[in-house]
């Protein structure tokens, strides 16, 4: 917990105070922070957040309504508020918000809500919403401090000193050609106040390295491993002919970074990416999102029941053997899941490149080969010690079922862990997200191919006894 | 890629400068940004790296040590340098990075160099070291800038442009009570540079709300939910008196992310974190990593044989029983995963808390019974399509036992969902990590209860006619 003191009313205490004096609500909600007011209205009804917004001072609401973490709530919260109370709000939040704002709102209302604004306002957001959301393009914004080349550090402080308060960030200025107006230098507030000569020319303070830009289309996961990697607090965004459109913060980049992780991880788990809080939606989709890939995992695992119709004979004759089943499928695919999450990481980070995939194959086979005979090991320890503390009685061929459990192990946990590492590389090949669909993918492989070893080595072993 | 152009040399290239003339080697590094020789310097011998940052300039060498990229090179890449080399490049790295490279030195050489360094830094690193690397202790910086609370506003104006140089950042500035010296406001740049009035104090611009600090002993991962909650460029770490000993910056935050997001990845694998890139790890260790958790699953899923014992007379009696086990018990698996996956999220994202359990419990039971119904439809009638079309033969019960597996899919992936969704639940409640081990931890109890769930089921459905 923050040691910051300063207590939040909860949500019971702000229904409370709704239905109170209004000033009593205003004072308790001026001393809170922009995201904590955001967290204290998503829990509220839309028509009770609408009249918590009218209560706080402007500036703080449009911080408030500045918050990513509003998202889904800010439509309807304006439909409460009323056209007079909305426009100038909207009009004052950061120009990338207000993109997701007006992306978010039913397509009727759009027109309705872009009246209401600055026609400067309305121009730059169209502009924006010509980008999808995932890119470079829509999640920039178009507030920044931009001066051409030859202007004096002194003039561009001053200037930052006047328009600073509307920008997203004063803290990288762009310097601009003065002729072609193209991005030609970029500069750190830290550069510029540090310069001993305040008549300089801000073209020639700093870093003189050409700028790292990106393009519109730039995938953001991409543009946050950009700012990640460099340290950066926000990166231009750039048209063809080298003009600056916008520029991408590191606050939204975290966003991204976060929303990505929660996106992963729901594809790890086997589904759909939900796109909206779990709490938040509804039945009918939520079946919709899981029920897909529960079906395709169910229909592709319906190979496992076409390979045991083979075995069907070797079930009946030795019906000992299908007791083991579940004890080397799942070691199979637990051992899948590991290589597989290891390499997607990988991947993900750029540790390891596609055309390194030989390199990853020599490594896993004997990890998989060897982890196995760990788990065979224990395996056959566990079989002998059962029969011969009487737990329980294997029959006659014990040593020999003993060592097919044994060896069918090292064969599957050794192929459970070559397919997990190679089956991301074959979906980013093909063109697919790894993280997507590896997981649920390899467990379906490994269990297939997982009984047809184990059955294969069962074969092998106990063909002239158990399954004469 | 980035749209930059500058085109930085690739290994073989570094190489082949190396051993020609220093000049051009020089040169070709010092259009480079500190991030890229960082990664071309991890490809090379760590004497060929030491080489390469001798030629470096100065400044740009210090960055490159700066990043935590290098993290696991820069040890021995000190050694190679010599200590008259290393001595003021450690000086002047900043000082979270200085104890990262100190936490990794050997103890016999800590000492060593710990000689080289200005008495001031030594003092600091050594305050640094006592914190454990995850904490907020372990990844602040001391170099942060803090003036008194009555400074005008142009007095620390000229302070940063004094002292900016050596600061990890001056876009906060940390005012302290001039008597106590303890933290009472803090102020961006930003507002510094928009204050109308020049000699008013420092402690009455920008926001008056008091500032969000931190304890030493907060994790890294709660800093980095509050930078990001609150679109912060660096949070203050103060003591128990409320004095500040450091910052954490929101650049150091977003490593924190991604380390953490690795691991997440990773755990949910079914393995320890790797705590080093998988293409640098030893094959040992690798085993060592895996290994641990593949057999605890190994040992758990032993349960799944135990459970097999009790049914070893059904199977005997109706072999086509066992031909359905992979099939129910891997949807029971992946209706598991998915509910988990959502949960951990959601836990994470604080979108539900601990107390929410119930909620989510009346929730995910309809969810699973209405997913299980789904296969449970496609699973009766995949055996009733192959009986009709004379693909495999069911014997003459063959609705009973279709029947009975889609009944059982009904039971498996019910419990599926609920398991999976209560388990990150009971794991965080008994203090574990919700991430580190819920996944093969459902995957175990799900496996066991749906062999279960399905010989119960067929119990009662074929009693009277295939298990008579």
């Amino acid at each position: 917990m923050p040691v910051s003191s300063d207590r939040n009313p909860t949500v019971p205490e702000l229904l409370y105070l709704l239905h109170g004096d209004p000033i009593d609500l205003a004072e308790a909600l001026s001393g809170m922070r922009g995201a904590d007011v955001a967290e204290a209205l998503r829990d509220l009804r839309p028509d009770a957040a609408a009249k918590v917004m009218a209560a706080l001072p402007f500036d703080l609401a449009v911080q408030v309504f500045d918050e990513p973490e509003l998202e889904g709530h800010r439509c309807e919260m304006i439909q409460h508020m009323g056209e007079k109370a909305a426009g100038p709000l909207i009009d004052a939040m950061s120009s990338d918000q207000q993109a997701d704002l007006f992306r978010e709102l039913p397509e009727k209302d759009r027109n309705r809500f872009l009246k209401l604004l600055d026609p400067g306002t309305r121009q730059s957001l169209s502009v924006l919403l010509q980008y999808p959301p995932e890119t470079a393009g829509g999640i920039m914004t178009t507030e920044f401090v931009a001066v051409p080349n030859d202007w004096t550090v002194e003039r561009t402080l001053q200037h930052i000193s006047q328009v600073g308060r509307t920008k997203e960030t004063v803290y990288a200025i762009y310097c601009l050609d003065p002729d072609q107006h193209t991005l030609v230098h970029v500069v750190s507030l830290r550069d510029l106040m540090l310069a001993s000569d305040r008549s300089a020319p801000v073209g020639q303070i700093g870093n003189m390295r050409k700028p790292l830009c990106v393009s519109t289309r730039m995938d953001r996961e991409e543009v946050a491993r950009l700012i990640s990697k460099y340290n950066l607090l926000a990166v231009p965004v750039v048209d063809e002919g080298g003009h600056i459109l916008g520029i991408v913060t590191v606050d939204d980049v975290i966003d991204a970074i976060v929303r990505e992780q929660t996106e992963d991880v729901q594809k790890f788990g086997g589904m759909e990416a939900l796109d909206e809080p779990y709490t938040e939606i509804g039945f009918t989709k939520m079946i919709r999102k899981r029920a897909g890939w529960l079906m395709a995992l169910f229909l592709s695992e319906m190979l496992t029941a076409t390979a045991m119709q083979h075995f069907e004979g070797e079930i009946e004759r030795a019906a000992v053997l299908a007791m083991f089943i579940p004890l080397v499928m799942s070691s199979g695919g637990n051992s899948g899941s590991q290589a597989t999450s290891l390499i997607i990481r990988a991947l993900a980070l750029r540790e390891v490149k596609l055309r390194d995939w030989w390199r990853i194959a020599i490594r896993e086979l004997p990890t998989g080969l060897t982890l196995g005979a760990i788990l065979g090991v224990i395996g056959f320890v566990r079989i002998e010690l059962w029969q011969h503390l009487h737990l329980f009685d294997y029959g006659p061929h014990h040593l020999l079922l003993a060592m097919t459990v044994g060896f069918a192990l090292v064969g599957i946990v050794g192929f459970g862990s070559l397919a997990g590492s190679m089956l991301p590389f074959v979906l980013k090949q093909v063109g697919f997200d790894p993280a997507s669909a590896s997981a649920p993918f390899v467990a379906t492989l490994v269990d297939v191919t997982g009984l047809v070893i184990y059955f294969s080595v069962a074969f092998l072993i106990l063909r002239d006894t158990l399954l004469r």
